[in-house]
């Protein structure tokens, strides 16, 4: 298959950017890469680190001539950087993103752009750093990216869309947006919440100790830091973006939380057990579908 | 040094009985190991695999001439572990353990074994799995194991058992039984009780099938999905046998939930990020202790 697209630019060079342009460059070195960031700094990284083939000095610049830009900038940064591309664009050019939230994006891009095309997309990898350092360019690899385009998308962009992101690795599911946003809210918001609920939790006990908190978290805890070490900018836009879902979820996680918190309290022992048990299953079919390793704690030991 | 104890007597050949095992034929082999275990296939298995060097045919069996037993089961069967031992225990013998609550425990062992030496001990180390095949010699390396005697125990016997951990890897803390409690109801059974809410809530959920939690549970929800595959038994009893400090761990955990979740609502962004930028030093901390990977994704990926 030739290459479905000649340029893309990438606006927003930190984690998911970062990796998009090594990626391409890795498996897809057909295709040219130019980029932007608008802080100072992280283009000079970008440079040094060859995240794409040319860093611009402006979101215009970047996309000029590029058949396909992705915006990878916090959910709510998107319409103001979608504007700030609009004088450069091509008049074919698809635009695209990363978000993890589609529904208020759609809209933010679609509003900023009212005259080009705009695909959402969501990629669902990345990791617990961020910044121009924290890219690698097998970050999708296996990873699932779902495409949300409107209904009456024209079939062949999309198609051309699908065809880059498994062109670096990634599988490809279309989904409607605020399907999305539902599944998301379960397999990612609400997990981030509640992580950084409890890192919080922890940290403020008076009782305890933040010594003692970090000397014993192999107990479990360690496990919740990883995620509520993620990017603080970023997150505050997704669950401000997809607020809906993510309230609706946490009330259903309450619900859960009270009855074992009942369980407990009654000294409830078959409750308990039952529920422990049907947990399992999950993992393991995360496991064989290949979202995770077998390894006892990650491997990480 | 010479080695602490000569014969240390393993109940429960599971995943901590048997890491002790294995780790003291690694670490320290001048101390002889037998084991029993009540279940027959469980048995069988350490056998094969050389958990201890002598498989018992019972509890009694197995602590015969044994200066060090180390009971290895869930919390709620320590009692009845301990009253299986004596009529073969020796009248020197330190009794100890590796359950997870330590007031409760504590009670059920002395009263099982009221005229002899108990020294309760919880290393805070572990995986998702569980069983004879579960085990391995490095699981106490660099983890920390609480030990938590009486007020008035003798300090040469606390030394010793001390020293077998240590000898096997382990750093050592000694501590209040309460205070552990309410510090592991925190690092470890809070963190347990609400992954195995979550992965509840996500497979109940009828608008998001399970299969597609499970293909973009990469977001963050397998994050959680490991420890929610923890032996049933074993939590279980964990959260019956400390039930005070983890409910009081609860409330504190869902007021700060509840805080976050208006926040949410009221689209009030200040908070979150603030929140969000505070938890981010304490996985730093945690790394920097050794206490867990440095690596992206606990380097899974």
């Amino acid at each position: 298959m030739s290459t479905p697209f000649h340029k893309v630019a990438i606006i927003g060079l930190g984690l998911l950017g970062g990796s998009i342009g090594l990626a391409i460059g890795e498996y897809l070195p057909g295709v040219a890469t130019t980029g932007y960031d608008r802080n100072r700094a992280t283009r000079r990284r970008a440079a040094e680190r060859g995240l794409v083939q040319t860093v611009a000095d402006s979101a215009e610049e970047a996309v000029a001539g590029a058949d396909l830009v992705i915006l990878c900038v916090p959910p709510g940064a998107m319409g103001e950087a979608a504007m700030d591309c609009a004088p450069g664009l091509s008049a074919e050019a698809i635009i695209s993103d990363v978000g993890s939230s589609k529904v208020a994006v759609a809209k933010a891009l679609a509003e900023a752009l009212p005259n080009h095309t705009v695909i959402p997309a969501h990629p669902v990898a990345g990791t617990e750093n961020s910044g121009p350092d924290a890219g690698f360019a097998s970050l999708f690899q296996g990873r699932w990216c779902i495409i949300t385009p409107a209904q009456d998308e024209d079939a062949a962009k999309v198609a051309r869309l699908s065809a880059l992101w498994e062109g670096i690795g990634a599988r490809v599911e279309i989904m409607d947006p605020a399907h999305h946003d539902r599944v998301l809210a379960v397999t990612s918001h609400l997990p981030h919440l509640i992580a950084y609920t409890i890192v919080g939790t922890a940290r403020d006990l008076e009782e305890v100790t933040e010594s003692e908190v970090i000397k014993y978290s192999a107990g479990g805890f360690r496990d919740f830091t990883r995620i509520a070490a993620s990017d603080p900018t970023m997150w505050r836009d997704v669950f401000l973006s997809n607020r809906t879902a993510v309230l609706e979820m946490l009330q259903r996680f309450t619900e859960d939380l009270t009855e074992l918190q009942k369980a407990i309290r009654k000294g409830d022992g078959e409750t308990l057990f039952d529920h422990f048990t049907r947990t399992r299953a999950i993992r393991r079919s995360i496991v064989e579908m290949g979202q995770d390793t077998a390894q006892a704690n990650f491997g990480r030991d």
